[in-house]
């Protein structure tokens, strides 16, 4: 893959000039709003990736494909105890951290239903790439503790390999495929950045994040643009992986 | 709760004079037969068991009870795994040991959709105790090591706690509830005991196990009439554990 848990603090590298260390990060109540808010976001969006990938592995073409679908998807869940034991310790409720992003996550599924077996693969392995990195880029400027419980949690549950393979597989038998499945790519990535930017709208201390505080480095607009120059060269890196044009 | 993991051997003991000890045993083809479609039968249960948790999830009136019921499923799930390993172990293709059992789990299944969380909840419980009392009555007649297996994948996952405590708390707020529900209990018995029928009269390796060998001992008509008063009782006791009538 063309990925790495590091690429996300490639630039601007505020964890290395941070100094943000242990519980003290704690005491800023913005920071720990932010915090819990990510937290909240990624666990939500454990919990409906779980969802999804067991609704879409009905659409398996082999009992094997199922299982190994259902296999992912049961990683995935794991990660979703771990980030409320994380939140639980930082005083919060993990209930009302994913609360606030029901309704965004949800409405990205609800307009990304997969209408067959390899348009859920392409969901599952794109679609997963692309929040992961896009947490992991908030995640770079956070305390470490908290930005390793990130990582872990986003940690590829197999889906990359299992879709490159299939989707391969599938466009070499019928070429045709191609053209649709390089649509479908371009219908994630337009969703996601429509609800990403839904969330920016009404989530206060995460945007606060990344603009900075006091004492804590913050993006500038020329670096929102290269984290999200970053983010879309990822997105296409993982498109030709499968054999689609961008 | 009013099982425990032994009692399945409880009548006539066949497992205290069995000579079943080892790999022996598997060198009589019949046995492995038998065998293979048990654990066939058990792992597709438990993985389509898993897909309908999660299904029935989203019925959950809360976000919290939602998580708790995957939590459940993905536990089943884990299961799944450890009977594939098993099954090729003994030299079988655990998707081919599956296959058969796909048709009358799935009828059971379609048969049984719940119209709402309290009767997922009901089906989570009774109907997976079903399933595990009927699958743990066949067990006594195994090799010690299938048995123990067998038993291992049956353990409750927590359904038996959270269903009672939830369906008492229901029927306590609304008392009329309780007569709907304990149809649906009776509905669940007698659509489980439909496609057992059709199991027993299509796998011929299973019944022949239950008739018992040259060297096996097997149950007369009276002892599989006793069977069937043991799961039908167990089956009561569930339903009182919920407050309904059977």
């Amino acid at each position: 893959m063309t990925e790495s848990p590091d690429t996300g603090a490639a630039d601007p590298g505020p964890t290395q000039r941070s100094p943000l260390q242990g519980q003290v990060v704690f005491e800023d109540a913005d920071y720990l709003d932010a915090v819990v808010d990510l937290l909240g976001a990624i666990a939500y969006g454990e919990l409906s990736a779980f969802e999804r990938l067991v609704d879409d592995a009905r659409l398996a073409p082999s009992l094997r494909d199922k299982v190994e679908m259902c296999a992912m998807a049961s990683l995935e869940f794991g990660h979703v105890t771990r980030l409320h034991e994380r939140l639980v310790s930082l005083g919060a409720d993990p209930f009302a951290a994913m609360a606030p992003f029901e309704a965004p996550i949800d409405l990205f599924h609800a307009h990304t239903a997969p209408a067959d077996w390899y348009e859920g693969l392409i969901k599952a392995y794109v679609g997963d790439g692309l929040a992961a990195d896009f947490y992991r880029e908030i995640a770079a400027y956070l305390d470490a503790e908290t930005r390793d419980l990130i990582v872990a949690s986003l940690a590829d549950a197999g889906q990359a390999s299992f879709a490159v393979r299939h989707i391969r597989q599938a466009i070499d038998a019928d070429p045709r495929l191609g053209g649709r499945l390089a649509l479908w790519g371009r219908r994630l990535m337009g969703e996601a950045l429509t609800q990403a930017q839904r969330v920016a709208a009404e989530r206060d201390a995460l945007t606060a994040l990344l603009a900075g505080g006091i004492d804590r480095p913050g993006l500038d607009l020329a670096a929102i643009g290269r984290m999200f120059t970053r983010i879309t060269e990822r997105h296409a890196d993982r498109m030709s992986e499968l054999g689609l044009s961008a």
